[in-house]
């Protein structure tokens, strides 16, 4: 039987090349049972004219699935489904079911409910998308990326790829690291002590769950980053927050009981404070003082385009106290997901363990792409590119703060990637950003932040690393035009 | 200053193109201080010379580095390094660490000391591998693969692949498996009741976490899968290991207080064992008697390749009682990470929160890459090409072990990748294992898949989805003249 032309059609929405869709179409058709063992299929001229394309497209879409033994030919006589192409199961669909099931009772633990936000997937699509830690087209090195990529998808790194790892890494990776990215922040590592992540967010869950329990207190930076707050939640310990000043968290602040601390000293998450020197020494004194472990998330350390970084808090640990934080998601992207941890033997074991009954490890391909990213320079030159980026970026919401008469409460004396902001008393900044959502504008409500009952609802964030040098000055405008209508509306927190 | 040529040379066990190599050797001496802003470098014929390499290659890494504004070209006086290049950190690293920590006191809960059993990461280099999981580089489709991780990488992608998904998926993977993977399995599900997982390990860690407490009990298979005993462990709750028999899992040996059973129908893991029809409808009945949940592992369906798969137990679930676990981790590789978790929407809801928690998501790009492997039809060729090679192995193993006199104690009667084996009662397969490591055969001991203090000592597993049919006679007879040699010497278990 000949498959009629008319069952053939491209959606309207699909992505992807013509080529690729027609293939996929055609697969499809076959892998559901539609297209039969033996059937004959249009001629490419045909189906070329049918569908208003090429005729070479189609020729090519039915080679690539002759290579497969999806179709087979027979001389002139055309293309047919062929003999051996994966049949249909021989079952269908049972009916739909009706869940009987009592899930609360069923559910041990939740997880859902947390405070991290939802944000916009799509905040792509709006003009002036002051969002935080997404990747920006114009700036990511995406041709050297993907050439990395090519690299580390090629034959001599096919083990690397596709080998189980169990609970090891990239060697590869783990050594640039070891070599190279740690001696830049004046840290000294053996291999033994350090462990890649899916991320900075699973390497701080990792220690979270490995350092502390019911019976334990973690002191955290008020405001802090959200998920870091969910994950201890989740891990139901003590947890006292101390709220930061300009220079980050007060180490006389933290109670002598407390276990762990949870600190960002590169660039304080979210007000961008860094933490001076003589803080650093007085924190990890604190820590001594009081027998506690402090987790540095070594969080935008990279975006010190204003000064040169100072060196980690990890660095000047001469007691094996500190566990060191690492990510490659803002500086490369965050959809990456690669992160890391250094710390002292006994607890990398406990973190690696957990990691291989939690994940394994991070998919190889992903870690040798970046270890080549980074051992070629193009790491390094990236994050400098970027940082002329910020820069003018940078000074453009300067001036376009200082023109709207808007009020900054935290910048970073290094740079950074967003501001801290302070709206008027009256305005609660949820409420804010739904109404400048509708401008195209998008801010991020700074509720979230802080922890307790008595959240101050006036903050937000700024970020300035998705957004146009160009589109700065008009964004803060609608900003500021905002803010002035809802404050002489009246509008008074939820 | 000159850089002197002889300061370049090209370490002996690099790996990357010559190309590469050279470029990352120039960029890690300026990324270290070793050569400073301003430097000569030696000319690329001079370089070329020195290193025994062709002068383009030369030339085209300066060219790159020239890019990256590494180095600077000055009109015919050749290159040095840029007046812009990266700059090493003006702090050196401090001395070395005491670690002064007490990490008996300090970790908090202890995750190493699991059953799952350390594999050899050489595997490739024995010469008669019978490992099981790991990809065989002459079945995989690794040029396919690789021209959808490109397509994956390219612009139209770029959102796809760097963007913070925070809980979400990739929505192309999701509809995929919705719409064709699923079906194929008898399975109808809508995407929000689908989660990517890190491999099938991550989605049995979530389900045990969301589902499990320390006053609930689990049944899983004995023998079964090590990591799912370490999982459960780990989870503290209660642990019924239930023996299978030839049909797998026999429902009526369930305890009635079990609130959630583990099972592998398709597969048994590691006996093969695939559960018939009626069994699986008798297990469903018992669980809905008991009001338990059941987490089927769907371990290998795709590897039947001797009699159509039977539909899933998802399949026939009419009240939402099951979770499903599908992987890719096998049938293409397991370096990739990448499985799925199907079940009611409450139950994936709070799945998703874990998981958001615990690493947000899965790689962007790995989940488009695969995407597009399996809509294109490459992903159903390379089982049934798998399946060919693996009937063919499998043929020449039932010969090999009949001749050898060796005894199956579980074969599956759908294909599969492995035997489970049994040697003579006096044989400890630990000590066997290593004894033919020493002659270049790998198998894996039996022992750590199953539960409780009486371990038996006599099983093991051969794999034969690494290994070539030539070998598999040679291997095979290795094995049983060491067995022999051991019955003789009379070996005790340890």
């Amino acid at each position: 039987m000949a498959l009629p032309v008319e069952t053939f059609f491209l959606q309207q929405d699909a992505q992807g090349t013509l080529q690729s869709q027609i293939q996929q179409m055609i697969a499809q058709g076959i892998l559901s049972g539609r297209f039969q063992r033996g059937e004959k299929l249009p001629s490419t001229r045909k189906l070329a004219l049918h569908l208003g394309v090429s005729r070479i497209t189609v020729t090519i879409a039915y080679t690539e699935l002759l290579a497969n033994d999806y179709l087979s030919s027979r001389g002139r006589s055309g293309y047919y489904v062929s003999e051996n192409a994966p049949s249909p199961p021989n079952f269908t669909p049972g009916p739909d079911m009706q869940d009987s099931v009592d899930w609360t009772r069923a559910i041990g633990q939740r997880f859902s409910g947390g405070v991290t936000p939802r944000k916009p997937q799509d905040w792509s699509q709006y003009r002036y998308p002051f969002v935080y830690g997404q990747a920006d087209k114009s700036l990511f090195d995406h041709a050297n990326w993907r050439l990395c990529a090519l690299q580390a998808l090629g034959q001599r790194d096919f083990d690397s790829m596709t080998n189980d790892y169990y609970d090891q890494d990239d060697p590869q990776l783990i050594e640039f690291i070891a070599r190279h990215t740690l001696p830049r922040r004046g840290i000294t590592a053996a291999p033994e002590q350090i462990l890649i992540t899916l991320g900075a967010q699973n390497a701080l869950w990792l220690t979270a769950q490995v350092l502390l329990t019911q019976r334990r207190r973690a002191a955290l930076e008020d405001p802090c980053y959200h998920a870091l707050r969910d994950i201890l939640i989740q891990s139901r310990c003590h947890v006292t927050p101390v709220r930061v000043d300009r220079d980050g968290l007060p180490p006389e602040a933290i109670p002598p009981d407390t276990d762990v601390i949870f600190t960002t000293p590169s660039h304080q998450c979210p007000t961008n404070a860094t933490m001076p020197m003589s803080r650093r020494r007085a924190l990890l004194e604190r820590a001594r003082e009081i027998d506690a472990i402090i987790v540095e998330d070594d969080y935008e350390f990279e975006t010190s385009f204003l000064r040169a970084p100072s060196p980690a808090l990890k660095s000047l640990d001469t007691d094996g106290r500190v566990i060191y934080v690492g990510s490659f998601s803002k500086s490369l992207f965050p959809g990456l997901r690669l992160g890391y941890l250094v710390g002292s033997e006994p607890f990398i074991r406990e973190a690696r363990a957990l990691r291989a009954s939690v994940l394994r490890h991070p998919p190889g391909h992903i870690q040798r792409t970046a270890s080549y990213f980074l051992s070629l320079g193009h790491y390094d030159a990236l994050v400098r590119r970027m940082g002329n980026a910020l820069h003018e970026r940078r000074a453009k919401m300067e001036e376009a703060i200082a023109q709207n008469g808007l009020q900054i409460a935290g910048q970073g004396a290094h740079g950074g990637s967003s501001f801290w902001m302070r709206a008027p008393e009256e305005i609660d900044t949820k409420i804010l950003a739904r109404q400048l959502r509708a401008r195209g504008v998008l801010i991020e409500p700074g509720h979230s932040f802080f922890g307790g009952e008595d959240q101050p609802q006036n903050f937000y964030r700024l970020g300035y690393s998705s957004i146009p040098a160009t589109r700065i000055a008009d964004g803060l405008q609608a900003l500021a035009s905002e803010i002035s209508i809802m404050s002489k509306a009246g509008y008074i927190p939820a």
